[in-house]
């Protein structure tokens, strides 16, 4: 069974949408990336930080999917990372409203010692410097490194950003972020600028629009399942992450070819997360759902064309 | 071999995009439809109508095609219709310049009456009225009538674009046209509402996110190419509509499963179409190019999972 270590925010989040709100309920980075992973058979822990009053059973939800929490730092007297936004009508934008770090200003990630071996590391969006700590905390090469970020950190800490991710082989990013980071308006042009920058592999992640994996000259292209209501989109790309690295970690397998249908998996688990609030989807989804929805994923995108 | 009438305008088109501009050239709807069907064993014809300052030469490009143009009135001393616009930095959007109908405002099209036995009739975007009467004149139903229209008819012909579609078989818009003439945002939900209005078939094209179609319970999705390069969107949806409605006449078979087939001949011929202004890239296309594009359209979005 392979080792997958996760690193990532374990947070509150408030989230309002066109069809409800809630008040703060389990959130997070490594939370989504956890629960989506924990749907392969892997061996995984997750390394984070969160304040005591971060609830025993959301802690417990995590556990009890066998994920390992050794290297989840509780502080004692310290508040949990908070976030709170409102999505627009379209559901493709949102405000936050309210960010809170909290105890995450001070986060020094620490690897469970169990984990400096991990087969893959999975690098939720966090400080550059938080995710490249991690990296130097490994005793051996992992066989894969896949990193997630954000356009904050391009804004904020780009130096640090661009450091990191000359260390990584996958990096997770969506469409508007890949031309950020390359300067470039065409995808194509903008993920082999990416590739020189470091990652052997880049995926554009495009929400409702799909997923695109690039590699050298190669390209494979994910849809999205089109869905009859997005209830919530909170955590879809981590959950696309989790589902990602999850399928690489067990398979043991990173070639181009596995790597398709790792893109498949992530869209698939990311299908289910945003038809409920937060965690609620994705927390307990069975193998049977996911299975069906995968063969869906096959009759959406399959074809049998006659070429000579 | 099956026979396709192409219902459209034949035009001029003056185009600037962020990498030049055209003065007027060879443009319209059913230019664009005919070249794209002229890449399949087809017999076709267009019915349309020009001014006598039409060039020659653009007749003699879509007849050396083999496409019949007895349909295609000449006005003496009368004026193609002319189109100008500008497409914006992102090429997403662009703003019409000039719209002058000219001929087209008196267009009364007369179907020749070797195709009023159409296996396929293709009704490039025209006003619904002329849409309607070109079905009125077919001598027995054809196997596929495709209908091709856009948001204008929606804003000033709804009536008469609600009667055509009563009548057609597929429809192709795209998807802000889908959510306008449906009131749904969910493109499955604008999907189904759309079929209980006429057509069995909806297909939604997304531009540079690929194109979706819908049957009942059923959904296909095509992506686009990524490319490194677009340089003239302009004709993209007809030169779809063309290749769609062309490998459906060919190949006579209009079962869903050859539908999506369908689908991506048509996305593989708009891949080219958007690579050079205008008809470009259209008029001279091989069928070596468009099969080597082919593969990488299966290279591009099939996987091999291993499903229980």
């Amino acid at each position: 069974m392979g080792k997958l270590l996760i690193v990532g925010t374990v947070a509150f989040d408030a989230i309002e949408t066109p069809f409800g709100k809630t008040d703060k309920i389990l959130g997070g980075a490594a939370t989504y990336i956890g629960l989506a992973a924990s749907q392969f058979n892997v061996e995984s822990a997750i390394v984070s930080i969160v304040g005591d009053d971060m609830p025993e059973e959301y802690l417990t939800l995590l556990k009890d999917k066998n994920i390992d929490l050794s290297g989840l730092e509780i502080v004692k007297g310290g508040k949990t990372f908070y976030w709170k936004g409102k999505y627009h009508n379209d559901l493709n934008s949102r405000d936050t409203l309210v960010t809170e770090l909290n105890v995450l200003a001070d986060f020094n990630p620490v690897v469970p010692s169990g984990f400096k071996d991990a087969d893959v590391v999975m690098l939720g969006n966090l400080h550059p410097s938080v995710q490249l700590s991690v990296i130097n905390q490994m005793e051996k090469r992992p066989k894969l490194i896949v990193l997630d970020t954000m356009n904050f950190w391009m804004d904020n800490s780009l130096p640090e950003l661009v450091e990191v991710i000359k260390h990584i082989d996958v990096i997770t990013i969506n469409d508007e972020e890949a031309r950020q980071l390359s300067g470039e308006y065409s995808l194509v042009k903008a993920a082999a600028k990416i590739e020189k920058m470091g990652p052997k592999y880049v995926v554009i992640k495009k929400g409702e629009h799909g997923a695109l994996l690039f590699h050298k000259k190669e390209v494979f292209f994910a849809p999205a399942l089109p869905l009859e209501e997005v209830f919530d989109p909170t955590g879809a790309g981590d959950t696309f992450a989790g589902g990602f690295s999850g399928y690489l970690t067990q398979t043991e397998n990173i070639s181009f070819n596995n790597m398709k249908n790792a893109i498949i998996q992530g869209s698939n688990l990311a299908s289910f997360c945003v038809e409920k609030f937060g965690t609620e989807r994705i927390k307990k989804l069975t193998k049977e759902e996911t299975t069906k929805r995968l063969h869906q994923f096959k009759t959406l995108s399959q074809f049998d064309i006659e070429l000579q």
